[in-house]
Parts: structure tokens; sequence; C-alpha cells
């Protein structure tokens, strides 16, 4: 029955829509020098020299000094560096993070905990979003806040929060200054960002996220940080290991590639008029929610990225679609990659979605080369998944 | 001067002595999925198949359980993971490790010590080496040790530790099992090891020092420890972040290219035989002084690894003698690359080696590929260099 689908000449090939997992690999970067660059040899010094040329092709496109980003092992160990300095920092003060955060933040905020640190959360709202009220809510409420972890992008709703107004809310706030810490990982390449107007003390990219190897992302820091540890020194002793040069030219070259802020408007436009079409269709299916249901009326107001989209089928548990769609050639998700060992949707749960609803919540997300052809495809088989389950 | 020994037509191309820092990358592996190997569609499956497929190649070369093997950034990152697992632990017990350890194996026992738990250190003799006496030492002075890191292979001096004979004294020690742990990143594919006869608990690799890339290495694991941070829970829940499927697969092509036993008794052997020349001619040099001292002598018993050689030469810095060779075309260095940025060399400071041949001395360390023409022109560029200087 659902094999027929396939068999149709229009669904011959695997389309994939979770991007938001792992993008497709496209990167080209070769020749790399392979000394160590904290060697003092000519071989160490060229890695070196091509460590930092990598450096200042990622500094210009994101538009920050080159002295402030350092190159980590990809985003999760970039957030967990930017956290665990809390535990390095002399006094008391409250490191608080979004409910919606990403799993690494929210396991980093319990090792915080566990360490005899203060900890808190952040509520989000209907979209997955902290606002500036919920912002100020919990600054009130706790008082004692040092450090907070906001997402520009939710990597399970696609909400982007408004990180200005967070920071203003920030600088506003009596009392000692607070840190401020950004997981950008869904949101570079994805939608504009300004991490200098935004004035954020630190943030965190993944390369995989934008099509290039695993193994390889940056922390930003305004200022360097007191970290946890230091391992060998390596860059200025914010992350210890070998440096991966491979990996940071890479990460310069999708940077270059993907995260140019032109190139960020035109791809926003387009992949925004692929998901308008996409959530169109979907609104109009009977079993189908759009999650948050809220979103289709936000769509144009940019409450929401256009590279991510959650829904939920009624009567389909999400795994159960994901596995129907995967058996058609569609890769979809029921959330993120990252906490897929768990049935747990925090995220979902955070924005205040029903049980049932999480349950047959799945994740679509698309990517710069996902085509028109692509989503009148991932509907149809949708539409032919429903007539059978 | 010093150019005309390059302009003979015996030094024409760079001759590499720094293996020991970063080994020259030479891995075929392509055509890796690209799919998240969290992720529960196909393109995710087929990751984790090939995933898999690499953890059991991986366990096969080093005869482990496949299970016990977990893929890390690195051995930095391997080594942290298993000394932060002691911040985890119920109860009190004293973290040791040698005073000869990798840098991120002595500046996490520094962040241990930072977060209110004991610490403590073994002493090492003159080569470098703990040897039963010492580690018995230690564990009778603190008399509450729960945890021992020592390395296989020291990363300055090429000394080579009795992991079994250790092993044999911390089960002999009354009270509770202490844990220990191993740093492998300059034995694995260097000397024969046998982590199961050996019986320890833990131990890191890297990829990078075996001819494959930066920013994957392992963390085997005896048993699953309660780990300081999870990350997205990847990796069994030790160590977190999307894995890196393509080094993984790269890790595993170097361990069956390079760590095989076969090839390991083999390499050793011939490693041996290039070393020994090397020792015999720079020990009939007046001003050299092989470190330590009673090395040559000790050659043939196997207590040195027949990669790794520290030497000094009379009124010449370390700093200066390998920028004279690196003019040369020939890379050595002034010690660990992960403490170049420091002038210490608190390894050698721990052998007991005096400031004078500290400062002087300079680490030279070959690999699967060095030839016997490299080892005749390195100590012709070496004869040269102490005319002149």
């Amino acid at each position: 029955m659902l094999n027929n689908i396939s068999k149709t000449a229009a669904i011959d090939a695997r389309r994939y829509f979770d991007w938001a997992a792992s993008a497709p690999y496209n990167c080209q970067c070769s020749c790399v020098p392979f000394g160590n660059p904290s060697s003092q040899h000519s071989e160490g010094r060229q890695a070196k020299e091509a460590l930092e040329d990598a450096r200042s092709r990622c500094a210009a496109v994101l538009n920050v000094p080159s002295q402030t980003l350092y190159f980590t092992s990809g985003g999760t160990e970039s957030n967990s560096i930017a956290l665990f300095s809390n535990l390095m920092r002399k006094g008391q003060g409250r490191v608080i993070a979004s409910m919606a955060e990403h799993s690494s933040v929210r396991e980093g905020i319990e090792t915080i905990e566990k360490m005899g640190k203060p900890t808190g959360s952040i509520a989000v709202d209907f979209a997955g979003r902290v606002t500036a009220d919920l912002l100020e809510k919990s600054l009130e409420k706790y008082g004692d806040v040092r450090f907070v972890s906001v997402m520009a992008v939710n990597n399970e709703s696609g909400a982007i929060t408004d990180i200005a107004s967070l920071r203003d809310v920030l600088r506003s706030s009596k009392g000692p200054p607070i840190h401020m810490h950004c997981d950008l990982v869904q949101a570079v390449g994805k939608i504009p960002i300004d991490i200098q107007s935004w004035d954020i003390d630190s943030a965190s990219i993944s390369a995989h996220k934008i099509c290039g190897p695993r193994g390889i992302g940056l922390l930003y820091l305004k200022r360097p940080l007191e970290v946890f540890y230091t391992g060998g020194g390596q860059e200025n002793g914010i992350r210890g290991g070998t440096v991966n040069t491979q990996g940071a030219l890479s990460l310069a070259e999708c940077l270059e590639k993907y995260a140019a802020s032109d190139t960020v408007k035109t791809e926003y436009q387009l992949a925004g008029e692929r998901w308008k079409r996409l959530i169109q269709k979907l609104s109009k299916m009977d079993r189908c929610t759009i999650i948050p249901s809220e979103r289709p009326l936000k769509e144009e107001d940019g409450w929401f990225s256009p590279y991510i989209l959650q829904a939920a089928f009624k009567d389909i548990p999400g795994e159960v679609m994901t596995r129907a769609l995967d058996d058609l050639g569609f890769a979809i998700s029921t959330g993120s990659a990252c906490s897929s060992s768990s049935p747990e949707r925090p995220v979902l749960t955070a924005m205040g979605i029903s049980e049932i609803l999480r349950i047959e919540g799945v994740r679509i997300s698309q990517g710069w080369t996902t085509k028109d052809t692509e989503i009148d495809l991932l509907i149809y088989a949708i539409t032919e998944v429903l007539k059978f389950l």
C-alpha cells in the first residue's frame, strides 16, 4: 500500500528534511598543512598560519574581532565551556537558562547545580521564545542572576528569540553585570544575526549544521573567561587539545558560503516562500496541527525560522509518522537528534503543548538546496500516509 | 654559512622529526554517510551503522569489547572525561597522577583540586617512569587514593612505564578499589599494548598521532562511569555532541593500518634500529647529552619508546637548535607541542634534569615512514649546526 507511492516516478530518491539535525556535507577544503599549530617549526608555523587565516575568515563573516573566536569540537562543547566558566567564577550568583534550550545547555545546568552553584530557569512563551517580560520575571524571582543562556532559534519549534530585547533587559537590571550566552547553532546561516549589536558575551556555533564537517565549532567570547579546564592551553587557554586545522578551514569555507549576510537574506526569503507553501498545505489538512497552532498567523511576522517546523498528525505518533515517511524516502525527525534517545519532549512541554501533541509531534527542517518540488512531494507523501494510517 | 648545508643535494626536502606532536595525515576514508547517527531515519541509521562499524573495527584492533569504546574529540578530552568523573564520585578519595603526565592531565588535576577534591602526585624516576615502588610510596603517603592516572609512554622522554606492574600494586593495596587511568596517546601503534591483560579501568587514544585526522579520539572504559557532563547524551551518555562519523571511520582505518599487533612489533623493531643508530651517533658528539644520560645503556632493555628521544646540546638553547635545524629542513621540537606556549619543562623537572639541560633539551620523534637516510641527514645537519653555534 504505502510502498505504491514510492513506486511512482515522482518519489524516486531520498528527500532530506532533517537539516536541523545535520546538514549534507558540502565542503571542498583540502591541502591543509598537517603540522601541529602549537609547534615552532615550519610545519607548525604553516599550520598556525592556516588556522589564523581560518579564524580571520570566520571573524569577517560574523563581523567580530578575530581574537574573540575560539575553535572547539562543536556546539555542545562551546556551550559547555561558556556554562562551566561559572564554576570558576568567584562569589555567588545564579546561572539560568530558558526551559527550551538544547540538551547540551539543559544538562550543563544540571551539572552546575550538582556542583553546588545555584541555577534556575526562564519560562518560554507558547512559541518557545524567551520574551523580555519572561526574562524580567526570572531576574526578579531569583534576584541573584549572573549568567543567562538563551538560544536564538529554537531547534524544535523554530521560534526566533529577540536577543537584542533581552540584552536591553539585562543592561537595565540593577546589580552586577549579567553574562549573556547565546546558542546560535540553529541561527547562523539561517536568520540574520548581529553578535556585535546584540552585545552578547558569548555564543556557540557548529559547522555540521551549515554543511561543514563534524567535530568543529566556534565559541565567541567578547572577553576571555576563566574556563573550567584548559587542557594543553591551546586557543589562548580557552580550549585544550591539538587544534583541528582542517576543521577550522572547512568551517571558514562554510561560513563564507552560507552565512554571509547577503546570502542569509536571499536564502531566508526563498526558504520563507517554501515554508509558507508547506504550512498553508499542512494547515488545510484536517488531521494536522501546526505546533504551536498560532504559528500560521505569525509566519509573516518573522516569529519563526523558515527552516524548522513542528507539526502533529492526529492519531499518528511522531515515531510512526517518521518511519512511514522514511519508507517513502523522506527524512524527518521526532525532534532534536540530541534528545532522540529520550521519549521526553522538554521543549514542547515548556511551550505548554499537550501530551498528545507532544507524542504526535514531528520536526521537519529544510536547507539551502531544498526545492519547491520536494515540498510538494512531501505534502503528497503525508497525504498518502494519512490515507492509510 | 648554515644555508650552505641546505644547498647540498643531500638536504633538499623537509625531514619531519616531530611525529610525537602530530603525524602526517595518511587516511583514505571517504564516502561517509552524512546523517546524524542519533536520527531515526535511513540517513541516521546508515550513519549509526557506519559508526558502530568503526567502533567494532577499533575494538578488534585494541582487543577490547566494542561497548567499552567511546568516541571523543581527542586525547585531551578522553583524559578529561576520565578525570572529571571523580567530581561526580560520591564520598571522599584522592585523585593522583604522575608528575610526568601530559598537560591535559596535569591541568585536569589542578581543576579537580580547585573544585575541592583532594589530589596528589606520583614521583617519576630519572627516565620519567612511574615504578611500582614510587606508586606504592604515593599510596602510603596519601592513604586515601581512589584514582590514579599514569601514561604508558612519556611524550617527552619516551620512557615506557610498566603498566601491568602498577596494576599489581593497586590490586594488592588495601581499601576500596582504585581506578587506573592510562594515557595511551604515545603508546598506541608504537609499543605493544594490552588493555585487557593490563586490566586498566580507562584509557585515552588520539587519531592524529597515528596519521588520522584531528578532532577524533577514543576513551576506553572497562565499566561505564558517571561523567561530569553528558551533553546530548550521545555515546551512551559518556560524551555529548553529534558524533563525528567521518573521524570515527578514519580512526578505525588508522588503527588497523598502524596499531595491529603484528605491525606494531615489526615497526618497533625497525624504529628501534633507526633509533639505536641515532643514539649511538649522538652519544659520540662531545656536546650532546642524551636525556636521561642513562638512556643509551637502557636502550636494549626496552625502557624507552624507539619513537621519541630527548637530547641537549651544550651551549645551544633548545629553541635555537630547533630553529637552526628548521632552517635546514628538519622539524624537531623543544618538547610537547601542548606545552610549547610555556618555557617550563615540567616533565624534565620531574625527572630531576638540571636547569641547563632543560633549557637545552630538544625532542626528536620519528614515525613509520622515517628512513635510515633521514637519520643520517639529521646527524649531518646537527654536526654542521654544532660547527657554527
